[in-house]
């Protein structure tokens, strides 16, 4: 699909592009901007962020800082960010200064589990069947129309598990509710889903999309493990898919990369599991396996760039290296067909994303 | 070809690389570093360079300046150059803090075209007839033997065909030795190639060599205009040329990425031109048609890593965009199979390298 105009352009070569969040999401982010000849200003208040050792520009304060928004946002010409938990006010300091994308509009809309699921089904794409859980009356209620196990989220800044309680046959109602610390919740069916995938779009402001090709993840822990293209599914599954992807990244008018997480059940039903935002995990093996990756392409598409190729040279494998993962490196980096990610972050702590490592090989379809 | 034992490490993640030099080689080759969680410095006298825009240590001071050379060496682990004409007494000054690769001994060999012509004849391989030409009566004995038309050089800093003149019939031998300012100079026969090529090939310090596939390069006004992979040249012409490649390197007992620069003739012989001791335009395509770049590997050789794949996967046209070039970039960005490089320059004066594009396709071979 392509647009009819140009795409406005935003930020172009030397232009500076401000970006939210200093974590490898944006550092790759900055790593592919400077690729274009655009600089990035990376704003994030840990000093040890690893986007902070890659960019001349920093600016080291918290998302609540009024005053160095301000100064931040004079200094740029376009804003992105690397995760969807943008605070509201901050967002609107931002967007009053400078271009924003994706819109706070597009957060709104993905930040909340029961609001992203019905605008989903809105659209007539499949979800688990969902039910929102105020108080322990409706998770009784809940519970007894979607069954068990079904499990309970939290509605809000839910990621890699975290806010998760899958509730099996027995176990207590009262107490997983009380594990959610009162935050609204909401019940989802269980899936018994045979593979999960994802797949990356991405979109200009003059409505072009594309789409990566289907991703098969493996997850270990609720963590990504692995990322594995092409998805051993059929080409029913990746068309439905992909044609999902691109619904929902047209239906929220949205410009950049947006990340759509999915199911798929033995009878090759395709249902939606989450949307995020932004780069996503699950599209590093783009930079390897494609001539434009997921993060370049983002950069592209907040700047007014035309969008690049979003085709697939090889095949991908793509690991994640977490916590003790990387003193691996050595190894890894002698392997003949890998290629090793690492993103600059001192302390190996348990769970935390150190790297990864894509191994490719020929395209075999 | 693989060495025996492991390379010395010399930077670790997280580790600092210090990079001489801060135009567009310094700059892929701290966005390569990136790439590993290796941090970059760089130090260049120019405080417009366009690498100082993705590191966050810098150095703005002359080659010459002592105090800032050895505070530069004292925050890093290791050094490397983007340039091959560094003075010695900085490359004396850099050795006796840190790591230096490659070693001055390798730029010795190859900063001066006769010694570098020598060293090339030493090993069995071919170049061009050549002369020192230190006097007039030199340069008369030099065209009596070697003919014309022929090519006066000056002996060190020439690149893109500054310091060259082509002694054609009629010619006047003073005046064409005069332009050369009294430096010493070189006389080479010219030779009637059918192509120009070029290798690229990197050394670790366990002494692994790698090659890049053979480069087919084609000049505009003495400054590569495009690189061609693979070459429209014999199998037998491009393992000619490899091995000849590989022959030097371990020669130099090198460390890191180095190019040679070769004629092909009508008649199958490859002779060298020259060697430059650096990462070196004609290897950009790497970036897009390889799974590890020229960049990385040489970041990895010189860091003392293991070496990474330099295998191809896809076929590649790489061109550069010089001076105005770059006002085309908006088109080039929107082309279905490019790859855009910008280098983050302000100004696009007439000759200056301002960003290259590669377009790749499927291997063919």
């Amino acid at each position: 699909m392509s647009g009819a105009r140009e795409a406005l352009l935003r930020v172009a070569p030397g232009g500076v592009l401000g970006i939210l969040g200093g974590g490898q999401l944006g550092r790759m982010l900055a790593l592919a901007a400077a690729e274009l000849g655009i600089e990035s200003h990376i704003y994030c208040p840990d000093p040890a962020s690893p986007a902070f050792q890659i960019a001349k520009q920093i600016t080291c304060a918290p998302y609540e800082d009024e005053a160095a928004l301000t100064a931040f946002a004079a200094g740029v010409d376009a804003i992105t960010y690397e995760f969807e938990n943008v605070p509201a006010r901050t967002a609107a300091i931002l967007s009053a200064a400078k271009p924003v994308q994706p819109t706070v509009h597009a957060l709104e809309t993905t930040a909340d589990r029961l609001t992203e699921k019905t605008f989903i089904r809105s659209l007539g794409i499949g979800t688990a069947e969902f039910r929102a859980v105020d108080s322990h009356a409706d998770l009784a209620g809940a519970v007894g129309v979607l069954g068990r196990p079904s499990v309970l989220k939290t509605r809000r800044f839910g990621y890699d598990g975290k806010g998760q309680t899958i509730i099996r046959p027995g176990h207590d109602l009262s107490e997983s509710l009380d594990r959610m610390g009162g935050q609204p919740a909401i019940l989802e069916a269980f899936v018994p889903f045979v593979a999960e995938v994802s797949v990356i779009a991405v979109r200009s402001d003059n409505g072009s999309v594309r789409t990566y090709d289907l991703v098969e993840n493996e997850h270990h822990d609720h963590i990504l493990d692995q990322s594995i293209v092409p998805a051993r599914l059929s080409a029913l599954v990746e068309d439905q898919a992909l044609s999902i992807a691109a619904t929902i990244i047209a239906a929220l008018d949205y410009v950049g990369v947006l990340a759509v997480e999915m199911f798929v059940t033995s009878d090759h039903t395709v249902l939606v599991n989450e949307i995020a935002p932004r780069v996503h995990n699950s599209g590093h093996w783009t930079q390897d396996a494609c001539l434009v990756s997921q993060f370049e392409n983002h950069v592209r598409a907040v700047c007014g760039w035309p969008l690049g190729s979003t085709e697939r040279h090889s095949d991908a494998v793509m690991t994640n290296l977490i916590g003790d993962d990387i003193n691996a490196w050595r190894a890894l980096a002698a392997e003949p067909n890998a290629a090793l990610h690492l993103y600059g972050k001192l302390e190996a702590r348990t769970g935390r994303k150190m790297g990864h490592v894509t191994r490719i090989s020929p395209r075999s379809r």
